[in-house]
């Protein structure tokens, strides 16, 4: 089957799932938590086979890591699977009701957004959360994930199918693709696609948003930066910046500029700049930073180092920062440290960003630490889902409107007027 | 100025925004108002200019009538004007509390989206409702109007920037492009344009998101279904086709293509077919249609009339009807009519379209229908907005976590943990 044709069976298939019940998901969900346990020496065995093609094509020790897949893995994936069963049932949820008239009844419902693609690097952990979030979330999925991880993705993915429509789940539910042609062949089923998840480098991020009229989630990138205000308390502004940066390098939401106050860089700039330093990181800075500690000048404020590097920028005043922020910044998250309210409201206010921190480290921007359970992505569009999303990126809603037999032309007539009175009751269905 | 100047004027008055309080807003939609019916005459004579020169120009009736702008239209906008000052304030009201432990609050706070590009058509009124609804959601706009009100739009945007730059709104928070050039300059802004609201023809706003990076919000056409199951009772089966296809014909939640159900075609066919001719509506045929009523046969399913025509269809039954929609709809309104709950709810689970209803007429399909207050558009696409999109559709959110100093190394070491506590409680600002 080409990726073509998998789409158009994705497509019947979500059309199937639209009227899924909720009893039938979670059959699905523990039935794929059990086959994935039961499974356990063809998954493993299907990761050896991945893990020594790749040792032998030379990848990376870190990639190599990542690729690996063993009981650990599935253990943490299988929890994943049982927070997802406990999690309210997403779909179908009354939004909004407004009676228009008595006896005519409109509601805004929640609906699965039909048929998502998913394209991800090389965990094949990612594979199992997200095909399960869709599930959870009604949609069908069409996944591609990296190349190294072919044997791992193809046994998981295969499972994962299975064990679905063993409990009801229709033919098609989830679709594995496994070539570079499948993905450009993905990027122009926009009549069968309705959202695309890119997980990966900007560059690759880019790319997809570039080349397809397919509407986009995800971010390209994460220029995270922390503000020290006039006031910050130096000891949480040093301990904040240290958190930032080296809690964990290789992230979005790691701070990659620090923007120092003027008015407190006498004090702060230097022992913020040890703190650094004995943690291994690499100090870049503007004119004047660079003149105080002579470190190397930085060459791009767009830069996303994702390693133990950062710049630092001496700036005026709260307003110089927000606007280097809003100049330069991804719309990722930015943090500010200040004692002054005033200062902290309008830097939540006018930096615009998915996520706006007062006094705390950027590395809480995630899903998971924000209580969402599980998650597709972060966003850094402001239109749909912006920040971590959750099952909630992966839904859109629809209006239904109950009525007996009601014509326009009656309201437009003046026979008939509009109540408009708005209600807390649950759609009939 | 010219339009690549305006959208970063735009962008720097939308920083300015995102810090406005309500009462400026207020103060600037009653000013609005005023200045508006104290510059009546001055508007009339504008509008005259615009009238004289497209009637010149040759242009067709009913346009010209779209174009007309007088006092009924002034006091039309106004009330619109007084209704959105009504509206409960949009921005940062908090739509989720998470606290992740005591003394780290996480809030999720409606936040406005930007800059606004909006592309209308010949009326004018919506250069005052689209402005109006901006300014209430914190956005600044960028606004190209039909050629042909060319005068009217000029003093209308004049007015309503002045009158809100008196109000305390930031200079630049409205601005009129003129050319067709500026709008393919805008379709490039993606750094300073945030959404794109095309208002036209289908293939206008086809072209549109063809040819633009930035998100579009709006519907590119309205093919709507009605269809009548084999319980349909007679007289309402007739009486909302009727009103869906003829109590507005060019409009896009006009009904254009009829299901009926094959075991009520007997009885109801003749009836049906008789009451749309008595109205004056052409009508097209499947196969079987135009055996039994000798009319023409469709020639494309996808057909969006906006006429007095029609085409009707006989479907085996429930599944063939959502079939017809799924594939030949274009996923904006779509009624059942039938006495059965069950058909209802199978329906309105499995038909994936904005608005689907049981026993009424497609035209209820609008903002102002439903309540909305004020209406942006109507969204086809399962992306950020869906159906009738009102002042929400022109905003976003944002994350504000509120902290203490916390580090995630503490929660990563197990010397803290995470609550996510759900509370009712509004952000502090």
């Amino acid at each position: 089957m080409n990726a073509n044709e998998m789409a158009v069976r994705a497509r019947i298939a979500s059309r199937q799932m639209m009227a899924l019940d909720a009893h039938t998901k979670e059959k699905a969900l523990n039935n794929i938590a059990a086959a994935l346990l039961e499974n356990e020496p063809a998954i493993l065995a299907a990761n050896q086979t991945d893990l020594e093609r790749s040792a032998r094509d030379g990848l990376a020790a870190p990639l190599l890591k990542r690729l690996k897949f063993d009981l650990a893995k599935i253990q943490d994936v299988v929890a994943g699977i049982n927070s997802l069963i406990e999690l309210t049932e997403p779909v179908g949820q009354t939004l909004l009701m407004t009676e228009l008239e008595p006896g005519l009844d409109l509601y805004r419902v929640s609906s699965p957004i039909g048929v998502i693609g998913v394209i991800f690097e090389s965990r094949p952990d990612a594979l199992v959360q997200i095909s399960t979030l869709c599930l959870k979330s009604s949609n069908a999925v069409l996944l591609k994930g990296g190349s190294e991880a072919l044997e791992t993705n193809r046994i998981l993915a295969e499972i994962i199918h299975g064990a679905g429509v063993a409990a009801g789940m229709p033919d098609g539910w989830l679709n594995l693709l496994e070539t570079r042609a499948d993905v450009n062949t993905l990027l122009e089923m926009d009549q069968d696609v309705d959202l695309l998840i890119p997980r990966g480098s900007n560059e690759f991020v880019r790319y997809i948003m570039d080349h397809t009229r397919i509407p986009v989630l995800g971010h390209a990138d994460g220029v995270c930066h922390l503000y020290l205000a006039d006031d910050a308390e130096q000891q949480m502004a040093i301990e904040l910046a240290v958190d930032s940066k080296t809690q964990y390098v290789a992230v979005c939401n790691a701070v990659e500029t620090i923007l120092v106050d003027r008015a407190c860089a006498d004090s702060l700039l230097l022992p913020l700049a040890q703190a650094l330093s004995a943690r291994g990181v690499e100090i870049f800075g503007c004119e004047e930073t660079c003149r105080r500690l002579g470190c190397q000048p930085v060459t791009d404020w767009h830069t996303e180092y994702l390693d133990y590097k950062v710049s630092l920028k001496i700036v005026d005043h709260l307003d110089a920062a927000i606007e280097h922020i809003n100049r330069f910044g991804s719309g990722h998250t930015e943090s500010i440290v200040t004692a002054d309210s005033q200062k902290a409201r309008q830097f939540m206010l006018m930096v615009d960003s998915g996520n706006v921190f007062w006094n705390a480290s950027t590395r809480f921007s995630d899903g998971f630490r924000y209580g969402f359970g599980a998650e597709v992505g972060i966003s850094t569009s402001k239109i749909h889902a912006r920040g971590p999303v959750g099952v909630e990126g992966l839904l859109t809603y629809k209006y239904k409107l109950f009525g007996h037999g009601q014509k326009v032309s009656e309201f437009a007539a003046g026979e008939k007027i509009f109540t408009h009175r708005h209600m807390d009751r649950p759609a009939p269905f």
